[in-house]
């Protein structure tokens, strides 16, 4: 895990399974992108329950402003790390073999009342937007961030304009 | 809690709410039938998650053999019990406000390879038939219950008969 | 309007219609229990969408840092205010007449990349949520919130163990 | 854009993005097919929201009669323009990657009262009937399409009866 | 029928069985609105096949410009009825009893290429914006139309700044 | 079971249980319509399995012609009679009580190659409708029970035309 | 069309589009096997209603017994071809583009009280059953037909086990 | 069969088809894993329903403690053994071609109150878990096999850990 974590860290990218990289790397790329301090690590709910409560007990003391996890199909994990620190939890629906991710999308958002998880799209457009939503929240006191996010939404209108030329 | 425990219980039925209790309570009806004794308490994966860690890695040297848990919505609690006791976990998906209980299901029953949970059908009746499962578990190992089983089914045969005089 | 402003507000509690009131008063509840000045309105994205704009362009400069929506059927709300600010926007799904809100939920949380909407789940246990995930994310430069949030957690506990006794 | 716009459109066809082209460019093919003067556009709802209102807002001065608008997952296109002109609005779901196109179908008919999008079937044969549908429109006050339409009606059924050859 | 025809009528509202007249008068409440002269008629694709192919093949002739249909279930009435005229139909899905009118939605909107069905939402607003949708086709070659289209509207957005007063 | 056999049915109607009689009685209705003699009786697939098999191995040589079955959730009867008779099995899905019958409907409907069921609709409609298909399949032979059929249909015409005088 | 007509038919195979043929030529490959005589036709609900009306009122008078309907989608092939005759009508789900067949299941088999159509499961398992209904309703009054679905079980019996060489 | 029956086999693997068993294999895998001894067949509860029955009766007298069953669509092997013996009965639901096993996973977990089946996940990840289930049930009277399970998890554990190294 030593290669994954990073001193001054402020967003943890987490996930239930190395298959699900192919998915969350897309929150990573995007954090890359706004130059957000980040760690990653695969940890597993179901397989390594105690990691999962030392690391969501852990993470405000270790500077961790928001945390981004990933699973798929019977997706405990961001929900049981949500019930064990008071930080922002996103959690990101991983499409899943049999039921294309219905199954992770509605054992992530329909919490009860009481432990929020901040919930995004089926698949990579949600990794995307939990990187960019880590970028959002953390913009509420840093006005460079907002700044840079900004710029990142003028980027995309000039890309949708120049995709005109793709209408052929 | 005291109330709830009994000396040499074998089952233990477990939900993550109160208000699952009118769901929970024919899996209790059933096993006070077949005269097993069991322990009930409400365990939250998300608001009690550290005394649902303990529950999980107490059970098996407790003398507890099979349990019951039953959740709704976004229903970790079966699944992260599996995930903290090598014992036969029955996951009973109580119906949801919103959506029916299918958010419960899908929550319990689609566990990765690793981690099984044995669930129920949605409602009163999955909560029915978790007593009756873990009693059929129990019969492997003893003859009296077996039988008794047996007379179950005996008797649920001559009520199907006995419901023909209700077609009119 | 005026009525529902407050001087120095951080969060922004908005919803498509009136109708809507009865499950986003939830998310109001909990902003007072953590007492965090917010504004409340109706904006509806098909009814008014010039205000809709505005509201979006305006919430950073005049000091909102998380904004809930709340909307349901095809729930253009959250993910329309998102289209216009870079600030936090959480999206709650008002269960809907013929649907359960799966409309709601869907239209909500299967934001394209780009644009993130943090969903949480369909009806009042969501408005719940929101309001928990906007005091979250004001938590992380908030010693005090994140203190209140500890303590709030410790009564959730406190409130399962209580609950035993229901279990007759 | 200059090269997808033309003087004398009476249908524009607009689509949240490029990826959507495959799928629209069957509604253009039917426009072009009953001589149906049109423009084409990528508008996006989440990353050009100015630029949508500006084109809805415009529209009826500028003589279009019918919009066709293709989006999908969250499509908030169709309903989000149909806000803004009260031209009508025929919306087109197009395929999602998780869900194939529930979300989209979804997001685009379950409109609230008062806001009206004409849905079609999701993917190319909604597509396919968005250009028929507008040319259907378009017929009321034009008896030459209405005769066009007539025609291409004859030869529907006339490419059923020779499909029969095909059953072997 | 006599009762429910006029001399003039530029929309034909039709449902599959007096039971859905209670979602689709609220079309007729728009069409009243907007004074737009209509028929109104239970015509049943499966047990009036024969009145329904003579509606069909007459509407354009009597000056029929937009027909509304509505039907619950396997809800073949809007697309028969298009199936055998080239006007533009407007297709009601009228919520059913087991399936909440996803039935209804599923039959009427996944209509084959070459016949389109302009598919509005499930249940009574999908009613009334069958009658605003009718409105706005005609609204095409008819300014006064388009301008109380416009004042609908505003009257809209009035709405939602008043109902602020009910946050309370 | 005796008050429920006639000498000389033709149809036999079977439900799991009592409490589908409330949906089941509409085909038995529709059988004494058409004079059409039947037995009924309550046969579970799960809780009577020996009398399940004993009745559809039978059936064929007590002269029953058509077998109607109606179960509800994980319904089983439909089929399994299917698999122990060559006689035509109509399935009657009965509206479950967490998933309004898509279970029922499921498990009747898509059965494997090799073993048909002939399925209706979910509830009551579906049992009206499976009298109605025994019928329509001893009509092959009957030209009596043909004409029959023929003077239901136009009754149903009729019925259509006088329910016009409800839309007000 | 002629050369898919037979003298003596006693089942019609119809389909809504040459493309349902891959599906449906399950079910003439059961009434071949049984020796039935069939004809088969593509005929389109939407593209040649009248050719849908002239063949269900002439089917019976022609010697047909039994329909078998295939169509995906917004299937109204079986329902309104159920709608102009008494002849029993069997509806075969084809396998759906964007809905995997959903749509074809619930556009057949919700089909309003009154009109039956009897349906089988979506795709090839449905087209195969579809024939061997057709020949189980004829063998009601077909000793010989009756003898060879009873060879037919006796086959399926022996391939079941014989299959067991297959598991390892 | 013969080569796949076992002597002191304590878990019977039975599957509908034998294209179940590239799913139920997975099973099997991990029944080796902890030299669990069972018998493999396959046996279709409409194929075979005979066989089934012999099977179901005789079970526990010939020293099965646990059966498992894998099935897809119609999925009626699980409960329809269940029926027939007081076992437990783990129920697989296969992935099915056209719903992707939401049928077979309805199919086998709605079943009514009085015969249980212990359902697992759709697909291999479910039967890997049926495998584990087993063994979990078999290990409440066995300490060797509770040991060799808390070594599975370990080993479990561990694999998340290096699993780290992946995410590059």
């Amino acid at each position: 895990m030593a290669d994954n974590t990073h001193e001054g860290a402020r967003v943890a990218v987490i996930m239930g399974s190395s298959s699900d990289w192919e998915t969350m790397k897309e929150a990573c790329r995007m954090l890359d992108r706004f130059a957000i301090v980040y760690t990653k690590e695969v940890i597993s709910a179901h397989r390594t329950p105690g990691r999962m409560a030392e690391f969501a007990h852990q993470a405000r003391s270790q500077g961790i402003g928001v945390i981004i996890a990933g699973a798929g199909g019977a997706a405990h994990l961001p929900g049981m790390v949500a019930a064990q620190t008071t930080l922002p939890v996103i959690g990101v629906p991983v499409k899943s073999h049999a039921l294309s991710g219905v199954d992770s999308l509605l054992s992530i958002v329909q919490m009860p009342a009481g432990i929020p998880v901040a919930t995004t799209a089926i698949g990579a457009s949600g990794a995307t937007n939990a990187g960019l939503l880590a970028a959002s929240i953390l913009s509420i006191n840093d006005p460079r961030l907002a700044q840079a996010l900004d710029d990142y939404r003028a980027e995309l209108a000039r890309s949708v304009e120049a995709s005109n030329a793709k209408l052929v």
